[in-house]
């Protein structure tokens, strides 16, 4: 074909170009091929131009460009919805929730935080299922992932279908014939508990990025404080989360390895792995760099929905990719008779559009912010929980009125450390061995070895892959069998692909498969 | 510890809360936090409400927060980035690519491009090794990948170490002893070929995003161009490339079926994956959400760094991860004995930023988005091939001037498609089978049955997982199997865990383990 009339063709090239650059614009085919390609050019590029917050404006050349401009519906979009949230005034979900749909237990104590913070009172939002029974034994503590609140099960109070609606309830995997069942707001989110949005009683004003770095075991302690001193409990029967949740559960055990009769750690791990440290890190990013994130000072004003969206796209990647995604989506394009966008256009980003869109005023982007970075830094090494041991002391002293100075604390302020600047490449490595750093993980499990543990994955999980849990099983079996524990009634179950192809969702998802050995440890 | 003095603590706390809330900041705990913890946050807050581009500001409380401000060194670089460049002139490195460094060809005749757009004319810069032999048949063209440009090895124009430097040269892995080796910068790039930082002819600007889309197979149909009407070569010995340039010496050997002897492909596909789409749907949204992006209008101006920024550090994630990082970098942090950071902490974290910092001003920004979702397109499908046929007819005759309606067009612009808003979730699905679609592939890549092709994959890869490099193997042999053709020269060779853990990049890096099975195919 390129071959053919090769000569014709350069002949019109040189016409085209000729009449172009004279300005002679009405001959036939350019004429054709504005009405047909270029929408409006010298529009678009005005829009363009008005647009920018950018230097050295130059306006656009308002001849028609050999090629349609091309259009940016979802950028429009973005600036529609700031548009509007400046005109009708910001208003998330989350500030929405309120706290008459669920129950609020307060803490007037403080709370001493595993990287040296404190505050001096929290409230925790809670519901629950079902009836604590007389002995106070039958209590099951739902632990949740990063973005969801206490509202696993619908309520009187709140009807909606919770996030686990058909897991819980008489005769389903969690049954509250048998059960009291309970699941919190984490400290740090925004359903409730204290968390970013919440008022510094020093300041009058809310935390922001005042607020101090939380850890997941920072978590468990506040849900503690409810299950201990509100409901009187003294053991749990029973400790389950998955993702965030499955942290949650082995760090519950960890710190109350008493009060607690059974721990069950779904899509969890004992320590994060770097891939899924390198993706949160990858959501931060792109959060913080929305300007209207405004280093964590937005309340009054309009929330950075466009970084929130974009890092829940990523998010999503790393949720629910997997074989599901070949089998829905393949690689089709929403529209195959369209000119390609950059803006949404396969199906797949289509959907990854449409869970941004969903999410970018569900939640709040300051706790988005901390509860992700809680998740980083989860890790059950023996050495990282001394290190949070001492520094809540320290913590303690300091609330205390303590002098403390800076080279005792176990945690330096950023600005008195060394390293503040990234390194040079060659610079980056670790400082202890794989071996090592296993070592120090068995010794940090070792507080829950002996335990009944069931631990489930799923092999299609790219975030917390099907090797973590396994990894948890081992660490367990090793730190029993060096303790001389029995570890019989330790389980790991992982599902295959061809039982799950949901990826890390797939406990949101596929409830049959996860809830099956669910249900049958907590029987025995 | 808890339950220790927790009177003790309840009275602290009441009597802190008091003096706090009036203001009573003399008590000694008070002082002692404030000068350890709190960096100045009257400063910080007022810097923060400086650089706020939100409405409804209120001034913070200047009363010390409980927990000291968070610092963010890493947006304060961005900053300091903006104004450098505001200052001093945008002068990213791409703009200093000099043409005398590489070798020019200028095509004089337009290019028809697969989604219906076209070029007048083109430039194809390139670099070349060895000598061309006197029947012409020693040419080994390299494809490169995104973000490569044509200096694969030094030249006596450019000393500077090239990205496969000792993969090329006498007696090297491509031996230039022996074969005369060609590389070029893509069609759509930024290092010297046309692209959208080129002058649109018609309007005397640059071509923004009013540059055409292009596709992989436009590339070599560009590139084919100068193999065979500048060297005047009827037949390359080999096509090789990896991952984009996987795809492209498979488009070569499509395109010009006739004209290539052998074929490499390494880390490449038949047709791109979700995850990979999705992947690069992110990066792109990232860098277009960044305001100094301006849809595509940034060249008078600040380039929008921090949106390259950010997507590279999300690219690294795909082209570098996997068991390497576990190895590399662990879980520590760069700084164990600071506190946890949202700006870079984790070695990981500096890792990716580091990435990202050198990156951000490496590359134009359009030549990334439109050379991203060229890979997004490309498909060896038959169906989708005959479309893009059928597509540069008609860019052939709207480029004559010839009438074509909307409703005639293959692609038609976004504005006159049904869809141009994201569908209900529900209703995101694909239109085809599996099977369908696997068929539709068999019978494009028919094209290129019984053909000398070796397949080369890396098991850590999950960018271009494994499977898609068997794939290719398995599509090909069915496509032999069907016509009746040899397919014993088809070659696929996989790189285990052990050989390489680089993931993607594995072809930059473990050059013996990639260079011995091409070695051996070239020379059989």
């Amino acid at each position: 074909m390129i071959n053919r009339g090769i000569l014709e063709l350069k002949t019109t090239a040189k016409r085209l170009l000729d009449s172009r650059s004279l300005g002679l614009l009405g001959t036939r085919g350019i004429s054709n091929s504005r009405i047909l390609f270029s929408p409006r050019p010298t529009e678009v590029n005005t829009a363009a131009v008005s647009e920018s917050r950018s230097v050295n404006e130059t306006p656009r050349n308002p001849r028609s460009p050999l090629n349609p401009q091309m259009s940016f519906p979802c950028l429009e979009k973005l600036e529609r919805r700031s548009k509007k949230l400046i005109e009708e005034g910001p208003e998330p979900v989350y500030s929405k929730i309120s706290r008459k749909n669920v129950e609020m237990f307060h803490s007037g104590e403080p709370i001493f935080l595993d990287y040296g913070g404190f505050l001096p009172e929290f409230d925790i939002a809670y519901e629950c299922w079902g009836n604590l029974n007389e002995a106070r034994s039958n209590v099951i503590l739902i632990h949740t992932g990063l973005s969801a609140s206490s509202h696993a099960h619908s309520t009187s109070k709140n009807r909606s279908k919770g996030w686990w609606e058909d897991f819980i309830g008489p005769g389903k995997y969690l049954d509250t014939e048998k059960y009291f069942v309970v699941c919190t707001n984490v400290l740090g989110g925004c359903y409730g508990s204290t968390g970013p949005m919440s008022i510094d009683p020093s300041t009058g004003e809310k935390y922001a990025t005042t607020f101090p770095v939380v850890s997941v075991n920072d978590m468990v302690r506040a849900q503690h404080r409810l299950i201990s001193q509100y409901f009187g409990v003294s053991k749990l029967y029973c400790s389950i989360g998955a993702s965030m949740g499955g942290m949650q559960s082995l760090a519950y055990a960890y710190e109350f390895t008493d009060e607690v009769e059974k721990v069950i750690s779904i899509s969890g791990c004992a320590k994060s792995h770097p891939y899924s440290i390198a993706m949160r890190f990858c959501q931060r990013q792109v959060l913080m760099t929305d300007p209207k994130w405004n280093k964590g000072y937005y309340y009054d004003s309009v929330p950075p929905h466009s970084g929130m969206k974009l890092a829940r796209e990523i998010a999503t990647v790393t949720y629910r990719s997997g074989p599901e995604w070949e089998q829905r989506f393949g690689v089709e394009r929403a529209d195959p008779s369209s000119q390609p966008a950059l803006c949404p256009d396969f199906l797949i980003e289509t959907y990854l559009d449409h869970a941004g869109e969903k999410w970018c005023l569900e939640y709040d982007a300051n706790s988005l912010l901390y509860i992700s970075k809680a998740m980083d830094l989860f890790d059950m090494s023996k050495k990282i929980r001394s290190q949070a041991f001492n520094s809540r002391i320290q913590a303690e002293k300091r609330f205390k009125g303590e002098n403390l100075s800076v080279n005792d604390l176990v945690y330096k302020p950023m600005e008195s450390c060394k390293f503040n600047q990234p390194m040079k490449e060659n610079r980056i490595s670790r400082r202890f061995s794989p071996e090592e750093a296993k070592e120090d993980l068995v010794e940090g499990m070792s507080r829950i070895a002996g335990k009944d543990v069931l631990v489930i994955g799923v092999e299609s999980d790219i975030l917390f892959p099907a090797w973590q849990q396994k990894e948890i099983y081992e660490l367990l079996k090793e730190a029993g069998r060096r303790k001389g524990l029995d570890t019989s009634k330790l389980q790991h179950v992982e599902l295959s692909q061809e039982q799950s192809y949901y990826g890390h969702d797939t406990f949101l998802l596929a409830l049959k498969d996860i809830g099956e050995p669910v249900k049958n440890f907590l029987l025995h």
